[in-house]
Formats: structure tokens, C-alpha cells, sequence
């Protein structure tokens, strides 16, 4: 049997005690098993604080994003090997198991890029100075400095490569060390990465340490200088920022959960539109790509009730067409959900969605001829009332979709979309752009991303569900009310900001931006 | 007897049940009382979100900015009134009286400054367009835009006019309108100013609601699009950031708590050089201003162990030659501190650090020849230890600071100075710009503001203890971990940061920096 093996304080650590399975979604078989028992969850903090952090911030800005582009190297160069590991343990597709595998490539390639260009003081320049006294020489410059404690990242089990790619490209290039615990049903792709990290050399000794299994006492060891970033469900986001001692000591938290995101077509899009063809591509790649198991995918569709049947014909027609099967078979459209728990939350959830409306494809049910492993069908469920609580209230995290007929009003798709409590990522179809900017500004407030689709970037544009290092990823309220990404923006989170008063002729020359110099 | 009333929904509302005092504390007389008892909490966060806010953000940003300019010259018209009841109320001398008048004015008017440049769009741009696809066609902008919810500020008792005009400030050129909370025991003086600003007209309706007594059940009634900036503790920080609705919901919550602020004098200063002036000025204006209830005042001070005796002896001189007495009075140099709760506290403060040092001058008795009223002397300890628990452990709220005897090495005074877990500001004082550049980047992670004091600037700068308008004020761990003004940087907790992805030809026309047009 397999075991996962954290790496901690300079060494790889076995577990003892009890182990947790890890399996493959499709044949319900054990792959590996996990524990993180005996590690000694002090000495991790202490030693990415002591050892990694002085080692990472003993370079610059720059010198730090070349590490990341070696990382991303050195992970790419094991891609074939990864993304078989994620077929098996994550059921994903080969494409999903890219999606998740050149996603933390990418995003760690994408940073290494923003760094480079940081030079390589110990500190970056926040905006430029200001006079702040009678005459010019008392001058104020804020700056931005490295943490300097460790970054906690509970990732999520459905990205268990990007997530964890995405969240310590950002802490790396601030100069933060990281400590990596993936979600367990997924963390064999996670800890082969881990060791690719480890073997590679890339990092110096303490930046970069990763927990295999439960992350036991971690966070009673956390102070001030410290960072939790979290994905995962709003329930286990809420108690871990309720989490005494991160209260008691202003540990910063960064919550990133699962939303309602929604997807709006617009009333002046009709069926010969090239951006009725996208929405259409669009919904059902969002639905069913990774089976559904991405915080991005859409959960909500709002369509014109003039529109509704033959927009639901359309989609049920693309989404029955998707075979659902063992995702190493190159003709299966969609693989399994990554756990049995998983498929009865999904379960669970289709059978509420169905007592408020009609099931157009799909169900809760077993899938015909699949009689083992986590398998559901693409489920579209059309709401008898776009305003019932049941379809606005709990995610489904897997392939299932409402659709809400709507009036076309602007105003009534935001008043509809806002009822999601706040999203990562909503979407909107229209070539009408005077409707288009009212629903923006509409639902923006609660979203963190808004992607707008429309006949001249048909084509043009990656599906709404990918998130870009360039853009923030998270969303107020129920999406946690977290931020990441965002190119420079990510570093934020990993950074103190601080305002620097003084002589203009020292403050301003050492700490302002360059150009000032 | 006076009664405190509070603006709710459009109404002054006189509080029912058992109403709670306030003092002179200068002569324990009371001098009026407040009760929020029969506020209807629910109806006043509808009324703000309802009322205030659109009525707030159907004028653009400039048009909101000229509303605080307005607001700051109609409480400047009743600045001798005010300066009155702050005397009566707070315990202030006309002088700390008028920090705390015209500190609310003069930030009211600096945003008022830094808005009238932002248009009158929906929102504001965040940073420069980005190129998302293979062409220039699919394009990604970031803009904020105001939070839908209301804005509650939870005040402290120590800045009645200054706390609630700063966090006014921004929260309201951000659109969102505010409940004001003020701390009890000198709440007379806010409501006053609530009066004034209710009767100016200024504001739209639902934007400035006003609660004098408790906070009832109004956390309760907060979600997704409302924040929380509280002043004060970090023990009721710690509890308010516990609240389990707060928590559920992703309410937005900033904390300003108090810290063990320092003063660091740098070896190379002698007693002829311009900056030890500074130095022996600063710290004493910083403990004894408002009685050493300053978030910002001075509670540690670092002086090269070489130097100790005279800088104690100088200090002591300034210290002893301050008239402690009624604050009316023109000879006097310090008044009360603000109630009978924390002069015990400030006295039993006192004595706990008197255990592990020496006592300078002051101590925790009654001043000779007062018997009535809150008053305790200025108080310098020598500590024995600069390593000793108690010095950094907890902050004594008055104007008392230890002396922290150190080697005079930068790396010493970094260790020392961030013992106390996080701070709002420190100063530095030294000719040395190598030596003070050693200190600032060793402190600045663990600190929200450096100040920087030497010759050059000598005469030319405010104390530390003031808090500018231009510059960030808040900081991590102890200090609470939040951050406030800063210029602009004040608007990022009031509003959503979005992504925006769509057609150059739309998205970065409408949204981007108006340069790109």
C-alpha cells in the first residue's frame, strides 16, 4: 500500500496510527493511504519561520520569482506521470487533469513573469510619497514588506495541483514560506508535486513544507505574522475563522468558498448569435468540466422565459450527448465525482433542486451501465420560480445546473443573481451593451469577477469558469469573502503594508518607486 | 438631566429603561445619560441599506466628496461649543480638546480633497487594463465599486469627533452610508456633532444614523455587504470578530485595537544634536496628550543603555514640570483621565510594571491636592529588564511608559521593540540613515507606521502620535490586524474589488483609467 508521507522540518515523515484511504473515483479501489500523526505541528511553524522564511526573504523580489519559474519547469516536466496520478485519484479526464496540471504551471510561470520585474529590494513601493509637513522634507511613502511568519494553505481536494500552485506562487514571490495541506481524497497528485518541489531543490530548506492528512494542531500554533488562505466549503471556512486563537491573535484569514455563480443571457440574443453559440458552449463546459467540482462552475442559469425552451432544448440536447464514464477511455465526455461523499451531497442536493422544479436531463440517479465508481449524470433542472429559496440556498458540487426563466430586465436578473449571497464569478451574454453595463454594476458588488460575453470576443475567450493570475479570484459573503490572484494584487494578503514618515531626502530616495529616485 | 437621544430611520429616539451616566471627570459630577433600549436594530441597518445607500450612491464620488466638505465646515462652525463639552465630557484640555475637533474636520476635509478628483462614475478604476486573450480583443479591468450594505462603526471613547469623522469619511465617499456608534462615557460630545450633522441637511436621508447607549442585537441583523470598523480592545476586537453571525456571513470587519507603541532612540544621538530635542519632546506630547488615552501614544521607550541616565533624568524634568489638574484651567497640563474604570486600570497598570522596574517620577496614587476626579500624574518606570513579560504584556492606557534600556545595536531595538506582537506606529530616532534603515525594515512588518525623526526634519514634522489623513492607520496582531485611511487606500475596505472580462471596445472603454479613453 502507498503511503503519503508529509514533508516536514527538512524531512519526509510517516504517519502513524490510524491511515485515511485514498481512492480512485472510478473503481472505487484504494490507491494509497494517509496520516499525518507524530508530526510535530510546532516545529513545522517554527521551522518555516526560522529556516525558510530568513532563507527566502535573504533575496529579492526577483531573484524569488526565478525560483517559480523553476518550479513551474520542474513540475511541467512531469506532466505526462501527473496527470495520469490525477486520472486515477482525482477522476478526472485527461483534459480536466491538464486543466488542473498546467493551471499550477502556468499560475506559477504567470508570477514568476509579474516578479521579475520587482527587483530585488525587501520591500515593494505602495504609490508615491506625499508631502506631509509646512515644507517638502517630511515626507510619507508607504511601502509593502514580506510577513514574517508562515503561509497556511488548506487547499481544496478538486484542484489539489492548481490550488495549491496558485496560493504559494503569491506567498513565494512575497517571501513568505508556505505550508501545503491538500484536501485528502486528491492528495496523491499533491504529494508526488510535493516531491517533484522537494526533489527539484529549487526552494530553500523551510520555504516550502507540505502535510499529508489532517492538519492536527497547526493552527493553535499561529501569531501575528501569520496566514491561513482556506478553499473550500462557506461551513468549514466560517469555523476556521472562528478558530480561537487566530481570533485572539489577528492571524490573517483568507476564505475562499463555493458560490451560486451565475450565468445571464441577455434578451436580445437570439439563436443565430455567435455569442448564443458560446453561452450555450460555454454553460455546458462550466457544468461538466471536472464533473462539475470547480468553486467557478455554473450553478444558476438565467434565461429569458420567451427563450426558455428553446435554450433548455439546446443545453439538454449537448448535455446528453456527454458520455459519462471511466475517465481514461478517450471517448468518455465526463468522469466520476472524486469521492462517495462528494456523490451523496450531489445526490442529496439534485433531489431538493427537483422538488422546486422539472428535471430536464439528468437526476440523481445511478448512471446506466456504470455500476461501480462516484458517477452522476449531467442534470439540468429548469425552477418552476427563479426567486425560490431552494435554488438560490446550497451549492450542488457536481454536474448540476438550474435554469431560471426571467423577465430580460436588467434589473431582474441582478435581483435574481444577488439572491446567491455573493459569487466568485457571474456571467452575462448580450451584444447590448447599455443592458450588459446594468447588469454589471447590478451584481458587482457581490462578485469578484464578472465575465461578459458578447458576438466580437465570441471565440475569443476562455469559459468564465477559468480563473487568470491576472484577475482576483473570490467573491464577498457566501464565497468567503476572500481575494487572491490578481497578478501583484496576490501578494497583498502575504504582505504588511506600512507607511514610512520622514526626511524626504532619505525615506523618499530609499523606500519610493524608482522613478522618483 | 440631559438624554442622550439616537438618530434611528429618521427620527431622534429617546431611549426607554435604565439609562447609563456620563461624568465630568474632572468632578464626578454627571452630566447626562443615554440609553439605546427600544431602538429597533433591524429597521435601522433596512433604513441605512434602503434609504442611505441609494440615496449616497446616486450621486458619483466627487458629488459624495463634497458632501464632507460641507459636513467639516459645519462642525467647524460650532468648534467652541464642541471644544466645551469635550473639556466637560472628555477631560481634555482646550488644546487635546481641539486635536480631537479638528482632527474630524480636517480629515472630513482631506477626503473631501482626495475625492473631488474621482469623478462622478459608479465606480473607480483599479489599476491598467490587461490583454486575457490571443488578440487585444478579450480584455480584463479591475474596478471597486461601493459595498451594498451599511458601514457600522463601533467608536472609541478616547476620540469621540476625530474616531467617528475618520471612519465617516471614507465610508461614506465610498458610498456606504454609516451607523455610528460612539464610546459611552464621552458620547455627549458625538451626539453633539450628530446633531450637527443631521441639522446641516448635508447628508441624504438613512446615510448617518447615530446610536447613543449599547449596540443592542445590531450585529445580528449585518450580511454580506455590510462591514465593521471597530476601535478599542483587543480583547472586545477579539470577541466582535468572534460573533458567530458576523462569522457565518463574511461580514467585513476592520479592528484598530491599542498597542505597546515605541519610541527608539538610536545610539549615535547626543545632547546637542536637534533630534534628542525632538526626541524628549515627542515622547512627552505622546504620553501626556488627552492623558495618554491615544491609541498612538508612547508606552515604550528605547534608550541606549549608555544614555540612560540622562534622557530618564530629562524626561523626568519635562515630566515633573506638567501641572496635572482641571483641564478648564489655562496652567494645566494634563487633565483626567476619561472614567473611573480606567483610571483603575491605569492604576493597576501602573503597578504591575512598577514590580519590574524602577519608578522615574509619577506612580499609581492620588495626585496631591486633587480629590475629586480621574487624575493620575505622569509616570515613567525604568524597567530593569528591557526583556522583562510585563513591559510588553499588556497596554496601560494613560500616561505611563517604561524605559527600555538596550545595547544601542539596530538588531537589539528591532528584537526588543517587536516583543509587544504588532503595533500602530513607531518612531525612530537618529542621524544614522543606515542604522534608522536597519530599524525600519526590521520593525515594519509588525507595524502599521514607522515615523522617522532626525535633524534634518527636527521642527518640521508632527509628533508620531498624530494620525494623518494621508497615511494608513492601523496594525497587525495585537494592534488588531486592520488598517484605516491612508488617502485612498481608505475606500478599499468599504468597497468590492471586481474583475471585469470582456471586448476592449466595451469593457476598457467604460471601466478603465480615463487616461486609456
Amino acid at each position: 500500500m502507498q503511503r503519503l508521507q508529509s514533508y516536514v522540518y527538512g524531512t519526509w515523515h510517516t504517519g502513524t496510527g490510524e491511515h485515511r484511504p485514498l481512492y480512485d473515483p472510478t473503481t472505487e479501489e484504494v490507491l494509497a493511504e494517509c496520516s499525518s500523526e507524530g508530526v510535530d505541528f510546532g516545529k513545522v511553524v517554527n521551522h518555516g519561520r526560522e529556516v525558510g522564511g530568513p532563507a527566502l526573504r535573504g533575496v529579492g523580489f526577483a531573484a524569488r520569482a526565478g525560483m517559480l519559474k523553476a518550479l513551474s519547469a520542474a513540475i511541467h516536466e512531469h506532466r505526462e506521470e501527473l496527470i495520469d496520478l490525477s486520472v486515477r485519484n482525482g477522476g478526472n479526464r485527461r483534459g480536466d487533469a491538464k486543466f488542473d496540471i498546467d493551471g499550477a504551471t502556468g499560475t506559477l510561470a504567470a508570477y514568476a513573469s509579474f516578479g521579475k520585474r520587482l527587483g530585488d529590494e525587501a520591500f515593494l513601493p505602495d504609490g508615491d510619497g506625499v508631502q506631509l509637513g509646512r515644507t517638502a522634507r517630511f515626507w510619507g511613502q508607504h511601502v509593502r514588506v514580506p510577513r514574517r511568519g508562515v503561509a497556511v494553505h488548506i487547499n481544496a481536494f478538486n484542484f489539489p495541483a492548481w490550488g495549491m500552485g496558485e496560493k504559494m506562487a503569491c506567498a513565494l514571490l512575497a517571501g513568505m514560506p508556505v505550508i501545503e495541506k491538500p484536501g485528502t481524497p486528491s492528495a496523491l497528485l499533491a504529494w508526488r508535486i510535493a516531491q517533484i518541489i522537494v526533489e527539484s531543490g529549487v526552494l530553500p530548506e523551510g520555504a516550502f513544507q507540505f502535510i499529508a492528512g489532517g492538519a492536527g494542531d497547526l493552527l493553535d500554533h499561529l501569531g501575528a505574522q501569520d496566514c491561513v488562505a482556506f478553499t473550500g466549503s462557506s461551513k468549514t471556512g466560517s469555523m476556521l475563522k472562528g478558530h480561537r486563537a487566530l481570533l485572539d491573535r489577528n492571524v490573517r484569514m483568507n476564505i475562499e468558498a463555493d458560490s451560486l455563480n451565475a450565468a445571464i443571457l441577455g434578451p436580445d440574443v437570439g439563436s443565430g448569435d455567435e455569442v448564443m453559440n458560446e453561452f450555450l458552449g460555454n454553460v455546458v463546459t462550466d457544468m461538466t468540466q471536472k464533473a462539475g467540482q470547480k468553486c467557478t462552475a455554473v450553478r444558476r442559469i438565467l434565461v429569458p422565459s420567451d427563450r426558455l425552451d428553446d435554450v433548455v432544448s439546446a443545453l439538454v440536447d449537448r448535455l446528453s450527448a456527454i458520455k459519462v464514464g471511466d475517465p481514461g477511455n478517450d471517448d468518455s465526455g465526463m468522469g466520476p465525482l472524486a469521492s462517495k461523499s462528494q456523490l451523496a451531497d450531489v445526490r442529496a442536493g439534485i433531489e431538493r433542486l427537483a422538488k422546486v422544479g422539472k428535471t430536464a436531463c439528468g437526476g440523481a440517479g445511478s448512471v446506466d451501465g456504470l455500476e461501480k465508481g462516484y458517477f452522476v449524470a449531467p442534470t439540468l433542472i429548469v425552477a418552476d420560480d427563479p426567486h425560490a429559496d431552494a435554488v438560490h440556498a446550497d451549492e450542488v458540487f457536481g454536474p448540476c445546473a438550474t435554469v431560471l426563466p426571467y423577465s430580460g430586465e436588467a434589473a431582474d436578473a441582478v435581483a435574481i443573481t444577488n439572491r446567491g449571497g455573493g459569487g466568485l464569478v457571474a456571467s452575462v451574454y448580450s451584444n447590448d451593451w447599455n443592458w450588459s453595463q446594468d447588469v454589471v454594476l447590478g451584481i458587482a458588488p457581490w462578485h469578484g469577477r464578472v465575465w461578459i460575453g458578447a458576438d466580437k470576443t465570441a471565440g475569443q475567450a476562455m469559459a468564465p469558469g477559468v480563473v487568470l493570475p491576472h484577475m482576483v479570484h473570490g467573491g464577498p459573503g457566501r464565497a468567503g469573502g476572500g481575494e487572491e490572484l490578481g497578478a501583484l494584487r496576490g501578494l497583498e494578503f502575504y504582505t504588511q503594508r506600512v507607511a514610512l514618515q520622514g526626511y524626504q531626502g532619505t525615506v523618499g530616495r530609499t523606500f519610493g518607486p524608482k522613478s522618483e529616485g
